[in-house]
């Protein structure tokens, strides 16, 4: 019977050989595992574009264990946990908001267990790379069976770190919403669910007006893919997390707008 | 019995999730697929540079099912198509010529199908996203041994969108070439077999006349590896693809003389 | 049975399909060997730092086949090799050190063989790629049970090229260290363990003083971990695999310090 499979995302790139390490101390400990990178190109130290990508991907992930580690407090006082949620998933990282999202998604987390101290990790435990100490080696023994229990100290569920997503609100018949991601290409990924547009009068097909924090307005096309534009024509979409998002056909549009995680952007119909 | 093998190509880059979400994709309809992953570093859009890696990669690839996406009109009126070649390769990917220098290598493309469609698609297919939501699935389907009729709609596999590549020719005594790749380490090859050099002139061991586009013109080593030249020299050589090429001894020959992709390079004996 | 696991390393970066088309070659040769990568990203023909990350990452790796590729000579007269060291480990790759300090972390090169005509190559060998045509296909029939003797000719494994380190040096109760291993976040590993801090007069929780090789002088903190400074500060501490090192809580030290590789760092307590 093979084993679970382990799913793993980190903001460790792949530079250097802190990921591949993590994927050695898997195939020890559990040889069977095996090891599907979500991504590792999470930016530095970015706990919120961890979890949300995290959530983003969840729906596609096969049965098994969540392996996360954007950690910027590793070695401060922040909880290192494993969860069980609660469609069955479990969920290995530190407990600072980035397991929280996927969690919630999965159902909630139904019991958990603080994995500083577990029986599991290596020892001696560096203080600066718990991905190879601590969080890898526990995954790896939940993949192989392990009970959740068995890993660590139990504790309250419902005392784990939440993360606080910006939420769109409606402002005379616009939608306000916030950028939470931005992907390689410069497409801009909004604190909203694309069904969120409702009531901003936007209207598939017809010229929607963006208006930034700097002041500026810019008119883009409401479209349902980036082949409904000219090339670099600017577009509000539904991305395929299902969130609102702001895009350039062929270009980049974070960079062309200016735009920078957390602005808000203010959409109306033009 | 292990599933197929599916070697993987895209410009997905590694920064973001896309490529995991396919690998996951995959994990979850054919848990016994393995993926080989050729690279995710194809040029944003260039499905002439991915094209060329994936005719070039494939005779080393083990037998089993490509799954290539280099896809700019994603959501416009290009076809999603898997092919089966005459050595009983199977492709997948978009009708825009990303597959036909592969499978024309495989032997020429035997039987294709429309999968824009396809049983096997993941609903709601997303306006932006096909790798996940309809050619990794039917990757994956593949691999697990479903035939390929199953998988769409029959088409003429002569009507598949077919690349061409700018052929080599001699004027003078001298072999006219154009770049059709530049690497990360800034070699370039050209668009010209390396048995095509036959009748320039050039004599292995010998000094070269490299004329770009530009006017300038510089004189190079007609070597068989960069350690015939001192670092720093330029060389012109046989790339491990059997493709005439030039580079720099440990330096960056693309940057050095200022080759972009497309460029004609006039080559001569000096 | 499954096949042993081949633990890969090279300098072929993740944008081309180098490392995939190894990947290939192996699961063509020998499919049931999984391949972990440890990095691609060792910096182009820097055999040292490949060396120093693979001697790094050696007690986490599973038995098996160790495959290295850091070349700059590929083509010239550097042996291909393929060494069993003291605790069983096999190593493939290029002798020109950059085995060696994980060879001598596994207890020595016991046996060794010249792979570079060995029957296993792919032929044509190209000039510039025998991580394709030579390494690769060594490490897959290692992993799949031939034994070294077949894949080679005997050679002394004294006359291996071994790697020399610079060495620490204790001066006026300062300790004088090279810099020797830079990461993508700019934390800077010392050529001196953690343990030869002894007699330099640093006491853990204290201020400590780093002159630079261009006479500038900065106070830092030695600590246990990042989380042990505030944000932006300088901090000494023993890195994950038991160095001393150099670096800036949520901060790139060799940036903001101007400290390259081999510059020498003279710490003492301030």
């Amino acid at each position: 019977m093979p084993g679970l499979r382990i799913s793993f995302l980190s903001d460790y790139g792949l530079t250097d050989e802190f990921v591949g390490v993590c994927h050695a101390v898997i195939a020890t400990i559990c040889p069977e595992a095996e090891v599907i990178d979500i991504t590792h190109g999470i930016p530095r130290h970015d706990v919120r574009a961890g979890a949300i990508i995290l959530r983003g991907a969840l729906p596609y992930l096969p049965p098994g264990v969540l392996l996360a580690v954007v950690d910027p407090d590793v070695g401060a006082e922040r909880r290192a946990v494993a969860i069980r949620a609660g469609d069955g998933r479990l969920l290995v990282g530190p407990d600072n908001g980035l397991l929280s999202l996927a969690a919630e998604l999965a159902g909630g987390a139904s019991e958990a267990v603080d994995i500083a101290r577990s029986p599991f990790r290596l020892e001696p435990v560096s203080a600066t790379f718990h991905g190879r100490d601590i969080f890898a080696p526990v995954a790896a023994r939940l993949a192989s069976g392990i009970a959740l229990a068995e890993c660590g100290d139990p504790l309250d569920p419902t005392g784990l770190v939440a993360l606080e997503l910006p939420r769109p609100r409606h402002e005379d018949g616009a939608l306000l919403a916030r950028a939470v991601y931005i992907d390689r290409f410069g497409n801009v990924a909004l604190g909203a669910e694309h069904d969120e547009l409702a009531g901003s009068g936007l209207k598939l097909g017809r010229a929607a007006s963006i208006e930034l924090a700097d002041g500026t307005s810019h008119t883009a096309h409401y479209a349902l893919t980036f082949a409904d534009v000219a090339p670099g024509e600017l577009l509000v979409y539904e991305d395929s997390s299902r969130r609102l998002a702001v895009a350039i056909s062929r270009g980049n549009a974070a960079e062309r707008l200016g735009i920078a995680i957390d602005d808000e952007l203010r959409l109306s119909a033009s």
